[in-house]
């Protein structure tokens, strides 16, 4: 049996019965959209991601990259997927017209990459980065950077990376030591090297544009003095030929899971290359000088919603594979069967199956459906139909993204968890897909920042900046969507009520947390913090869904109905012990001691 | 740095000053035995581990085991290993003098068997399933049976597995059709395949003795008709030379952790080799025809603790390496720091990151701590001082068992996954050790009885069988460590009034629960209950050591007390949202139905 890789049906409801992704084209940017276009666009994305990216997801994770001291190797199938997905037009699809793009919304165009995630994260990553970097370049660079680096990788001819960590400075990015001298010509020589960079070196496109975060010699201590520069593996020489840059691939890593994306140690002005025959890798300043770090924020904001998604697209592929398991294994007698005489019965006939399976459902499609809200929000601050619109899009969005990147790292992880559970031996070997799905998934709560960086981002800046104002149009909604269900009555007026209590508690411990006199004891359980600000908001993310569900008919719409009571029953209540936690600013953690452990 | 396998000070606090390990000689057992030889053991182990055990843990990793459609090869470090903890006199370590065994009590053992696991748990499993093997047929076997198979075994010229599984059968062994049918001189010839069998073969041994559940023709059907017999690889022919029995490697399974032990799929009777000139694999039987699941739940229960024991191994030297790592790694400032110009400091001085420590200390000293305590219920069983002290051990840990070998698969894990946190990116590279831990970790909540399994066993079977006896002898424990705690006051009485509420409440939910209209709605959360259960549990635990710490000085018992006092703060208060939802006797998993997934 076939299982889909993500369920369009679902996609579908969450894009047009929700989000009325429909309407969408009635904001300026994406005027030339249709509701048919969205579709068919679906419909590419699926298809590619099919065809070319899930049927070397074994294959990718087996037979890693191999580096021989001269060059990577890639197994072939990489290329052809990239080649297919670039030949489809999808490497611009949410960039402007005159570069090449689609401007399609980033709603629909999130949902469709989520495709390719869910297939294959490890060779779409090697996408998502040069999308990444190629946004970046769009927002910051010169026209000449566009010319030069962007329209190539649009076209899949260049490829791209970015390169922010050291060996000694990851959450800490203040202390990079890659340095940057002025240069003639007005570029930049850099030395220095770089950590975990993901498809740092191959030989899969004619180039490789490094994003490359360094300090310019004399400029500011910590994160004011860094600057960001484009940074080519091959720089044209003087003569117009293409003449090798100094960056140097000094090892791969090899990790966990995501083993297909190459990650790579990189030195930069090492003097194994010598371009224009002077010491130190060239580099082409990106906008002002120290302005590197904010510039790359703007990225990191994207690439963070990104991380969430394909934490979702992993959890949801797993989900989806664990429920066909679960209705094809035969495996004991139903709780009320008459015996060892009666017949076994599917797993999925089993309550304890059924909670593992509900509670994924909960996790998976109340994660995506955050991150499709998300994608919403980043049109509407890209396209508002009034400038206050496009204010509290934007508001909203600086609060949940440490969320959207966060929750489903923690909890489609678990779904991951849950999937190889209910497939017993068989899901922790590796002749099925989920074992992988849950090692590739364990990166997301790493990389783009961790979970406790995300945390400090949440409270000890998102929540409390501009006097509470994201915070604000985050309550103005959820009180609506609580007004809303009210109406409904019933169970989703139950629910309602849960969520009144679990939302007025969080605001009044917030409170409790930005009123403080000791910042250290205020953020100490930051992560708890975010964990029950991740399932409250996820909550209040099911109870729109149950709203748009109702009462209407059919099998897809009682699954909700019971997804959606599942995670308002079992999950949400985890959060009281939580807050109240919380709430006592608990000294456990500041008062203990390195020694002690 | 080079960190240890566990804190052997650790291990001495339970087994000396908690469990009083040193007083169990005084048993009819142990009389042999002494402080001073059980310190030696605990030496011994520690150093065999470390010199034959741990350093080829990333190898066994690495390079799996290879098979060739002849012969499987497995690196030759596993057999150095295994010849080293046999030349130690490890194997028969807990066994009678007189089949050479050490007759050491299991409290002692299992504290310093745990360093194997910790050093290389997939290696370990080979001795692990022997020593089960012989356990179970010293106690079920004739003594032919201990003759020509047991004593070998303790001498490791044989090693053993277990054959329960079958690939449509597993978490169901009713199911089960490997066949058995009588032959002559008395033994019987079976036919059939197993499923998930480690150590099912290999060049390790000059014999492998599989135990195997097979029904015998004609006998009653499911669970009642199964017998065990012991079908060695190789059988004595007639002309007193080995042949090859009927038992043929099919494959092997390749699994996401663990991947030192070769796991396989096994036929028996398949005709590859017909000994003795006719068909079927020769097996003896063991005990009488159809005790088999009950001789082979009595090595369960013990597997079952070793499982346990296996997952705390994992937990706990991860969390020594994440110590030691934030120890080391510089990334940051100090939340009241003087900015940028400081120099950065250590991770471990970050409130988050001894957050994901004191996690981690409290779950697997907790852990270990419960592990043990079982352990000496084994102990006190096997040699008790009055008939009474033995039905009550017997009962609590037929209670527990479920218990010891869940609670750890699930927050043994967790502290996995908080050790690869605490790393960062090196975290989730192969290059330190801690990914591997968790990958290996991961197989514990599956083998041996799934967490769903072992839920049912414990809420479906365990506190309710024998009208609660063995919960009763539970309680009666309980509240004397709470009156113990009490009388402590300060925090310790703080944590004692938390627990007794959290006790309370669980046996009032548990009454609940067992005074059921539907078997099925009862058991629907039983995973939730044993969650529960086990947190509760494992307060207790912890209210006990707290009760040893009492006020001593030393930043030994400050860690000690610290991490109690986070358990009981972040972790116990988990448990009221799980029994609020089970005191309500939720529907939503018995009301989902199979096609609204």
């Amino acid at each position: 049996m076939t299982v889909p890789l993500l369920a369009r049906r679902d996609i579908d409801f969450f894009l047009f019965d929700w989000l009325k992704a429909h309407d969408l084209p009635c904001r300026n940017r994406y005027v030339e959209h249709s509701h048919e276009n969205f579709s068919a666009f679906l419909d590419l994305c699926e298809d590619v991601a099919a065809r070319y990216f899930a049927p070397h997801n074994k294959k990718g994770d087996a037979e890693e990259p191999q580096f021989d001291g001269e060059s990577v190797t890639v197994i072939p199938e990489v290329k052809q997927a990239l080649d297919a997905f670039v030949g489809a037009d999808l490497l611009g699809i949410t960039m402007d017209y005159e570069v090449g793009g689609s401007q399609l919304p980033r709603t629909v165009a999130d949902a469709g990459l989520a495709w390719f995630a869910a297939a294959n994260v490890s060779t779409y990553a090697y996408l998502m980065l040069t999308a990444a970097n190629a946004n970046l370049l769009m927002a910051h660079g010169s026209a000449e950077q566009i010319e030069s680096f962007v329209k190539p990788m649009l076209k899949g001819e260049h490829l791209g990376t970015m390169c922010l960590s050291e060996t000694e400075a990851g959450s800490s990015l203040a202390d990079i030591t890659t340095r940057a001298e002025p240069a003639q010509g007005g570029c930049y020589r850099l030395f220095g090297s770089k950590m975990w960079i993901s498809g740092g070196d191959h030989e899969l496109s004619n180039n490789i544009v490094h994003l490359v975060l360094a300090k310019i010699s004399g400029g500011p201590a910590g994160a004011k003095g860094i600057s960001l520069f484009v940074v080519p593996k091959f720089v044209v020489a003087a003569d117009g030929t293409y003449q090798r840059n100094d960056v140097t691939l000094v090892g791969l890593n090899h990790k966990m899971g995501y083993r297909g994306t190459t990650n790579t140690v990189l030195a930069f002005g090492d003097g194994a290359h010598n371009p224009g025959g002077a010491a130190g890798a060239i580099g082409y300043l990106v906008g002002e000088p120290h302005y590197g770090l904010k510039y790359m924020f703007h990225m990191m904001n994207e690439a963070r919603l990104a991380v969430g998604m394909g934490a979702v697209a992993l959890g949801y592929t797993g989900y989806l594979k664990s429920v066909a398991y679960a209705k094809e294994r035969r495996q004991g007698r139903a709780a009320k069967s008459a015996g060892v005489s009666a017949a076994p019965v599917a797993i999925i006939e089993h309550a304890d199956v059924k909670r593992m399976l509900l509670a994924q459902k909960s996790y998976v499609e109340g994660a995506m459906a955050l991150a499709l809200f998300c994608s919403r929000l980043v049109d509407i601050a890209q396209s508002p139909l009034s400038p206050d619109e496009g204010v509290s899009a934007e508001l909203m969005l600086d609060v949940l993204t440490p969320v959207a990147k966060s929750w489903p790292s923690q909890w489609c992880l678990e779904a991951n968890h849950l999937a190889i559970q209910v497939h017993g031996g068989y899901g922790y070997s590796r002749e099925y897909d989920v074992e992988q799905h849950y090692r590739d998934n364990r990166l997301n709560a790493i990389h783009e920042g961790t979970y406790g960086i995300q945390s400090l981002d949440l409270l000890g800046r998102k929540v409390g900046q501009l006097d509470g104002a994201g915070l604000a149009v985050l309550d103005s909604a959820v009180r609506n969507t609580i007004a809303e269900a009210a109406a409904h009555g019933g169970e989703v007026g139950v629910h309602a009520t849960a969520l009144t209590a679990a939302w007025t508690d969080l605001l009044s411990v917030t409170e409790v947390l930005l009123v403080h006199d000791d910042l250290e004891v205020s953020l100490a359980n930051s992560a708890i913090y975010m964990e029950a600000f991740g399932h409250i908001v996820v909550a209040w993310i099911w109870l729109q869904l149950l709203c748009v569900v109702g009462a209407r008919d059919g099998e897809f719409f009682d699954g909700k109905r019971q997804a959606g009571s599942f995670f308002f029953r079992y999950e949400l209540p985890k959060t009281g012990a939580q807050l109240a936690l919380l709430r006592s600013k608990d000294r456990t953690t500041v008062d203990m001691r390195p020694t002690w452990f």
